[in-house]
C-alpha cells in the first residue's frame, strides 16, 4: 500500500528485491492454491474421504486452471479475501459433476497461510543463500584486513587501536548465529495449514489428521499436530528472525557510514553516491540504506506481535495486518542482504596497514 | 516494498485508494519535479540570480521535457536518489548552452520534499473531502436512529442503556476534530523545501530568500523562514494526524464487530463478506479492515519519529526511511476514510427502535 | 513496570525527572481525587442536583480526608482500579448519613481521566518553562558563535563550509515550533472527564452539562462538549508532541556525538563522562542520553495510538495501556528538556572562529 | 520512568511483580557486581595474569564490600553509568596497596551486561515454573470442560460448534512452544560478557580466553567464543520470546472478555471486578490486564530492535535505550504469566455441558 516503493521508478528500484517479490506474486498464489487444491482433493481420496474417480475426474479438469484476476476483485471487496471468488472460479471450471471434489472441509485461511508458508519456504532458502555468501565476504574481508589496525571508538569515541579484524569479527559471528537460527526457526513456520472452517477438522474427520499428513507431504511442508489458524507465534518469532538480520546488517552499515566520513577515514570503499550538487562527494548509499532497512523492518516487527491477539477462532482484521506486514519485512530482509554482501565486497581497506 | 499489497490480485485491491497512490506515481513525482525546476529557473531570473534570456530559452526547453525512467535506474542505484539522474537528463534535454539555467543552486532533497508537500497538498484536499462526507454520513446516522436504545457495554460488559445517538456522538466528535486539526496542520507541512546543498541557500545569496518566496508563490505552498532539510518535526506530527484518524476509524469498526455479533444484534447492515466454507457467514468485513488499517497506521507512526534524529545537514538513512513509511500512512488513512463513509452508509439499524 | 529506571540506584537516576514525578505521585492522585469529589459534591448542590445543606455537610467532612493508601490495594487487584476502593473509603468517612452526596453520578474513568488532566497541566507548565529556557541556552549559543565556520555534513559526507549559525537555526527552530504547538495543544488535553457509568452524564440529567461546566470551572479545566471517555484522539496527539518534541532534542544529540568525534573535532564542551576503564575518554554521555530519549519516546508513541481503538463505552484493557505508556513518555520528555538545555550551556565552540 | 506505574498506590500494584523486581534491585545489581569483581580476581590469579597473594588480599578485602548507594549518583550523572563510581569506591575499599587487584581488564559493560545475563537467568527460571504451571492449569481446565460444546467465532461471527477442548487446545500448544523455545534460548543469553574496554580482551591477553571461561564458570554462565558488546542480537530474540509469551496470554485474555459478555455467555468464571458506579457489573479485569500487557509488551520489542544498530565498539546511546526496555518486558511478561494462571483457573465453565 505504499505506491512510491511499490512501482514510482523514480524510488522503487531502492527497495525492491525482484526474487522476493516473485514469491509473493498473484502468479506464485496462483500456483499455490492450486498445489494444495490438488493435493487436498488428493489426499481425500487417499485416506478414504472421497470417492478415489471423482477425486481422478476432479484432479484431471484442476490441472489446467488459471484463474480470473480480474474475476477475484469482487470476492476481496465483499469477503476481504479472494478465496471465496477463486473456489467459485475453480468449481465452476471442474463442473458441477465434480465441484463436491473441490475445497473438501478446507477454508479461506488454510490457502492463505499454506501460501504464506510455501513463500516462506523459498523465502528461506533464498537467505540461506545469501547468508552464506555473506559471512564468505566477511571471512574474505577478514583475511584481506589482516594485521591492519583500527581505533576502536566507544561511545563514538576513540578509545584504544584494535585489530580490524576483531571488528570484522563482531559483524561476522551475528551472521553465523542467523544462519543457525534459521535452520532451527524452519520447521516451526514452513507449515502446512489445514484446519476447515473453525480450525477443528471437523468436516474431514474421522480422517483429518491422516488427511493433514497426506497434505503436508504431498506439499513438502511440516505437519503440526493440528491447524494453527489463531497460533501466530510461529510467525510472530519468524518476524523477529527478519528483524534481528537486518538489524545485525544495520549495525554494518553504521559502522561504514561513521568509517568513511572524512576525518575518520577508517575505510575505503568502491562505488558511492554521488550529489545532484556537489561532483565530489562520495556518499555512502549502501551502507546508509542498510541503516534504513534496519529501522524499518524492527518498526514492523510489533505489528506481527499485536497481531497474536486473535479473536476466538479467526481474526480478520488481525490477520490481514499480518500480509500488510510480513512481505513486506520478508523484502526488506532480502534487499540487506544482497545490498550489505555488495557493500562488503566493497570495502577495499579498514584501518591501517601494518 | 510488499509485493503482496501492491500488486497480488488476489490480496492488492484490499489495501488500495486509487486517488492516493496517483500522487505517489511516477508521473506524478515527473510533473513535480519539472514543475520544481520550472519555477526555480523562472524566479531566479525573477529575482537577479540569472540572466533573464538564458532562463526564457531554458523554460522554453525544459517544456517538453518528460524524463526517461528507465535511465533513472542507474542513478537511484548508485546515488540512492533518482534525482541526480533526472537532472542530467533534463540539462541534456535542454543542451549545453542552457544547462547552466536548470537546477541552479538547488539539491536532491529540495526536488523531492517539495514533491511530497505537493503529494501532501492534494492529498489533504482529498482527506478534507472524506472527512466531511464521513461527518455528513455520522450525521445521517444520528438521524435515522434518533431515539434508539442501546446498551451501553463498558469493559464489554453490559452497562446501562444509552440513547444510541451517544454512542454515535463519540464516533463523530473526534472526526470532527480531525478536520479542524487538518486546516490547522496545512500550513506546516505543505511547505517549499529550499536550501540548496547544505540547507543554507548559500549558493543563491544574497537573494536565497527572495528566491524561495517566488518559487513558494509560483509552487502553491507556504515559504517557511528556512529550509528543513533536517527539520522533520512537520512531518511527523503529520503522520501522527493520519495515525489519529485511522484510530478514530478504527474505534468505529472495533465497536461495529462487536454490535454484529450474534448474540449481541446491536446493529444491522446491508452488506457482509462471504465464507469460502460457511454460506450462512456474514462477515464484518469492512469494519474489521477499520481495525486493521488503524492498527497498521499506528505502527507506521514510530518510524516518522525515530527518522527525526537525522544526522548533521542529511541523514541518508532517515530520509529514505519516511519515503518508506509516509505515503503507506497516507494510502492507509485514504482507504480507512472510504470504508469508514461505506461503513456507516451501510448500517440499517442501531439498537432497539422506541 | 521498570525496576531498574524506577528505583535501581545503579541505574535508576539517568531517566528520573522529580518534577514530573511529583505529578505522578500518589499524593498528587490523592489530592486530584479529592479536588474532583469535593468540586463535584459542590457543582452537584450548585446546579440543584443535591441538597445544599447535604452537600455542606459532606463537603465540611470530606475537607479532612486523606486515603488509606495501602486499603486500596484490595480494589486495585480486584477491580483493576483503585476508585471503587477511594469512594468506599471516602463514604465511609463522611459517614452514611453524608455518603449519598459522594461520587454523584461519577465513574472511575471521571476520577482517573481528569488526574491525568490535571497532571498534564502541570507538566504542561513546565514544558513551556523548560523550552523558553532551552531556545534562550540556543540563542545565547548562536550569539557566541556568530561567525564560526562549520563543514556542513550531509549523508555524513563533509560537504561544504556553513556558518555553525546555519546549524544552531536548524537545532532552535523546531524548538520553537513545538513551544507555539504546546500553546494550540493545551486546550485539547487540558480537559474536565465527567461522563458518569456510560458516559452520558444519564445519572446527572437534566443538568449533566451545567454540572460539567461547574466542574470544569471549579478545576480550572477546559470543559468538552460531551465526555471523552473512548475519544483519545487528544491523548494520542499530545503523545505525538512529547515524542516529537524528544525527536528534536535526539537530533541535537546525534549531531553532538558526531561533532565531538575526535577527527571531526567541531565542537568543544565542558564536562563528559568518564571510562571505568579508560582515564583519557571524554564520552558525550548526555547528548547520547538526548538520543536514547528520543528513541524511547518514539518507541512508546504509537502504544498511544493503538489504545485508541477503545472497544464500546470503555476498553479496561486500553485505558490501561495508556497508564503505562503516557506518563513515561511525559517523564522522559522532562528529562530530555533538562539535559539538552545543560548540554547547549555546556558547549564552548562548535567549528572554527573567523 | 513512569512514577505512575512504579511507586503511586493508585496504579502500581497492576503492573508489579514482585519476583521479578527482585532481580533488578539495587540489592541485586551489587550482588552481582560484586559476584563479577570477585570471580575476575580470582581467574585472574588463576590463568596467571596476577600474583596469587595480591589476588588472594584483594578477595579477602572484596568480601565485606557494600557500596555506597548515594555515593554512585555523582558517576551516573557525569558517567552516564554507575560503575566507574562503583569500581572507585570497590578500590579505596581494598585499599592503594591492593587496588591493582580490582576490575582487572573489564569494563562497564563487563559488569552491567553480566549482571543482566544473571538476571535473565534467575527470570528465565522463574518463567519455566510459571509457564508449567499455566499448563498444567489449561490441561486441568480442558479435563473439567471435557465434552462442552462451543459456538466458534470467526471474524466474531458465530460459525459451527466445537468443542470446548478444541479452543484450550489452541491456547495451550504455543505454552508448549513457548518452553521449549526458552530451553533453546537460555544459552543464547545466559552469557558472560567479558570483553574489557573496547572488546577484544586485550588488556588480558594472551589469557583473555582461559580468563573468560574461568570467569563463566565461577558465575554459572555460558562462555560465549567473544565478547558481545555490540553484538545484541540474543537480547533482541529474547526480547522477542518474551512479546511472543505476552502475545499468547493476550489472545487467551481476549477470547475470555469476549466469551464472557451478555448475550455471548460463553464462559463462567469466580472473582471479576466491580465498578465504582454500576454495583452489577463483573469485569474481566485479569482477562483485560492479560490484553494490555501484550500490547505493551509487543510495543517495546521494536525498540531492542532499534537498539542493535550499535555503532562501533559501543553505543551509549542504544545501550542504556535496552536497560529502559527490556526489564520493563520481563516484568511485564512476568506478571502476564501470574495473572494467566489464575484466570484459568477461576473459570469454572466453557460453553455448554453435554
Amino acid at each position: 500500500m505504499n505506491p512510491l516503493t511499490a512501482t514510482n521508478p523514480f524510488f522503487a528500484g531502492l527497495f525492491a528485491d525482484d526474487d522476493i517479490a516473485a514469491l509473493f506474486s498473484g502468479t506464485a498464489t496462483a500456483r499455490a492454491f492450486l498445489a494444495y487444491e490438488t493435493a487436498l482433493t488428493q489426499a481425500a481420496a487417499q485416506v478414504g474421504l472421497m470417492d478415489r474417480d471423482l477425486a481422478a475426474g476432479a484432479l484431471a479438469a484442476m490441472a489446467d486452471f488459471t484463474p480470473d484476476m480480474d474475476g477475484l476483485r469482487g470476492s476481496l471487496a465483499t469477503d476481504g479475501l479472494a478465496v471465496p471468488g477463486y473456489v467459485r472460479q475453480l468449481k465452476a471450471h471442474v463442473g458441477a459433476d465434480l465441484a463436491g471434489a473441490v475445497h473438501p472441509g478446507a477454508t479461506s485461511q488454510d490457502l492463505i497461510d499454506t501460501a504464506m508458508s510455501l513463500a516462506i519456504r523459498s523465502a528461506n532458502d533464498i537467505y540461506s543463500a545469501r547468508l552464506t555468501a555473506l559471512i564468505a565476504a566477511l571471512e574474505e574481508l577478514a583475511k584481506a584486513q589482516a594485521g591492519h589496525r583500527l581505533m576502536a571508538r566507544t561511545r563514538m569515541q576513540a578509545a584504544l587501536p584494535i585489530d580490524a579484524c576483531h571488528r570484522i569479527a563482531t559483524w561476522t559471528a551475528p551472521c553465523q548465529r542467523h544462519l543457525q537460527r534459521l535452520r532451527a526457526l524452519r520447521p516451526e513456520v514452513e507449515l502446512l495449514q489445514f484446519g476447515g472452517p473453525v480450525g477443528d477438522r471437523q468436516r474431514s474427520q474421522p480422517h483429518g489428521n491422516a488427511l493433514a499428513a497426506a497434505l503436508a507431504q504431498q506439499l513438502g511442508l511440516q505437519n503440526p499436530p493440528q491447524s494453527w489458524h489463531t497460533e501466530r507465534d510461529g510467525l510472530a518469532l519468524y518476524a523477529g528472525w527478519l528483524s534481528a538480520v537486518t538489524g545485525t546488517l544495520g549495525k554494518i552499515g553504521q559502522d561504514i557510514c561513521l568509517m568513511v566520513q572524512q576525518g575518520i577515514d577508517a575505510l575505503d570503499q568502491t562505488g558511492g553516491g554521488g550529489s545532484s550538487a556537489m561532483a565530489h562527494k562520495q556518499n555512502p548509499v549502501t551502507a546508509e540504506m542498510l541503516v534504513t532497512l534496519a529501522r524499518y523492518t524492527a518498526g514492523q516487527l510489533p505489528l506481527m506481535h499485536q497481531a497474536m491477539v486473535h479473536e476466538q477462532e479467526r481474526s480478520g482484521a488481525l490477520w490481514t495486518l499480518e500480509w500488510m506486514v510480513l512481505p513486506a519485512m520478508m523484502t526488506c530482509t532480502g534487499t540487506a542482504l544482497t545490498r550489505a554482501t555488495e557493500q562488503i565486497r566493497a570495502i577495499t581497506r579498514i584501518g591501517t596497514a601494518p
